[in-house]
């Protein structure tokens, strides 16, 4: 299929179909966030999604649009990241095999929570290459579906999802933000925006360290390859070829923020929302914050995508 | 009046009149933690109420049954808790002062916390009797209302009011279980069980290091001073004189956690839940954890007391 061609009822039978799977995560406010920005912020919490990220929504999608035949001999995936435990959850529900290839410095709760899943872990040495070639010898030698972390149909169609809930629970929107790493929550958001509303806007943020999809859209070229650098764990990934094609002329605006900025953001909401979000997840609220003349008095809704931290790590004693 | 002749009207008054001032907060449960610990969880989230703890209920019930004239003078306090923030936000919403004595080694985000209310801070050396004497003066030379943390009777009620929304929310609860300080919240809870359910039991959970509840208890002689020393803050106070009337039979069971069964607690909330929970909150789940027997296959509702954290500290580094 065409993703620029997604229709309504694709994403409206993703919903159903994944539906028994997810949770429809609820949408939290701030009052105090609202007035330090200006704006109406409405927080949709996929930090409270099953494995705790809203990337359950995309690989139990692609698991589920998978034949039989496909499914029998189990899923495999590379990834540090929440993509990995999507992977094996989605193995988990379907009754049949994940195999995640993680590279050995990955952290130790990250590996337990995906054998937590009935996973097979393969670790591997800490390099794309590493990745690749042990993905490919578990496809190749064992038969496993390879389930991409991003630049797939199912997998976009499966993350619009989350949009499209929001855009149901809270009439009225003028903006949607999500932050972008592969791009395929930002893709899925811009679908569902499209085909779920008349006009609300999609932004994205975007690490400076990591600032690959700002720089293709400044550039009109789709930037394939970069070194990123960030705190942002969850979006070193570089914007994909398929989501790409729905970001370039659908994305309103990519805007970029620093490290220190998205700490201090993640640091507001665990402060004065008393709820856990990973780094990755505060880069849209840091872009409102940076940038507050774009969202004044904007009803805004902003995807909070996953609360998974390391809690023995210290991230906030650098801020003053 | 007797705290112990309290009935339903008074409680559901109350309601009434904080209504408009605190949120009824939700109620959260996790499949994980249901799983490990074999019973039926449901967390009354006072993490999420206003000021970040359930201490805003007592504060404003309070606030709210005293004369125009024995408010106009504004209301007095010491605590460097959640009370101060409580009493600081009564006294906001009722558009009258709040003088607040302070530790001067109170950490500086409570104090900028409680002056975010506009109330006056005093700072004193970090004794029981400087805070006294302070308050004293406020007192007598302002003339203002003293707000107590616990040991009142419109504080009592006013915490009755979170165990009642619980009771209504979630039907057919075998069990409650609350933390002990001061005992204001575990005092509520027991009234609202007794008067708005038949036979709901009550626990506490308390530290180890702060155990003055189940001294007097399991002794029959309430425990007057003792010295604390626990990681969970909130619990330092000695159990009430009014309080006690209440707990001294109304209450099923105090369960004894240390620190480190407490942090283990916070942090399965903190990564499980993805919500921020204060050390204080944690024991009830911890005395849960530690005495699985007395639970098992039973519907609890657990009261998660506030969410007021040090984000610069390190809580989990010590924890394997």
């Amino acid at each position: 299929m065409n993703i620029r061609s997604t229709t309504k009822e694709d994403i409206l039978s993703a919903a159903e179909a994944i539906g028994p799977y997810i949770h429809n995560t609820p949408v939290l406010t701030s009052k105090y966030i609202n007035e330090l920005t200006g704006s109406e912020l409405y927080f949709k919490c996929e930090n409270f999604q099953k494995i705790g990220a809203f990337k359950a929504r995309g690989g139990i999608n692609t698991a589920l649009s998978l034949s039989e035949e496909e499914r029998s001999k189990g899923f495999a995936t590379h990834s540090s990241g929440n993509h990995a435990q999507a992977v094996a959850y989605a193995a988990q529900i379907l009754g049949t095999k994940a195999y995640v290839v993680m590279p050995k410095n990955a952290p130790s709760v990250k590996v337990a929570a995906v054998k937590g899943y009935g996973a097979e872990v393969i670790l591997c040495e800490p390099t794309l290459e590493a990745r690749e070639t042990n993905l490919a010898r578990v496809v190749d030698e064992i038969g496993a579906y390879f389930i991409p972390p991003f630049d797939h149909e199912n997998v976009i169609i499966g993350q619009a999802t989350c949009a499209m809930e929001l855009i149901e629970e809270v009439p009225g929107l003028d903006a949607l933000i999500a932050p972008v790493g592969g791009g395929g929550l930002l893709a899925g958001t811009i679908l569902s925006a499209q085909l779920f509303s008349s006009g609300i806007k999609v932004y994205a943020g975007e690490p400076e360290g990591a600032d690959d999809a700002y720089r293709s859209l400044k550039t009109g070229i789709r930037v394939k390859s970069h070194v990123p650098s960030t705190v942002a764990d969850g979006l070193m990934t570089t914007v994909g070829k398929i989501t790409w094609e729905v970001i370039k002329d659908g994305v309103e605006d990519i805007l970029v923020v620093k490290d220190e900025e998205i700490l201090r953001a993640m640091k507001l909401v665990w402060e004065r929302m008393k709820i856990i979000i990973e780094p990755s997840c505060a880069v849209p609220l840091a872009a409102i914050i940076k940038n507050p003349e774009v969202f004044k008095n904007k009803k805004v809704g902003i995807i909070l995508t996953g609360g998974n931290v390391d809690l023995e790590r210290d991230y906030f004693s650098d801020l003053k």
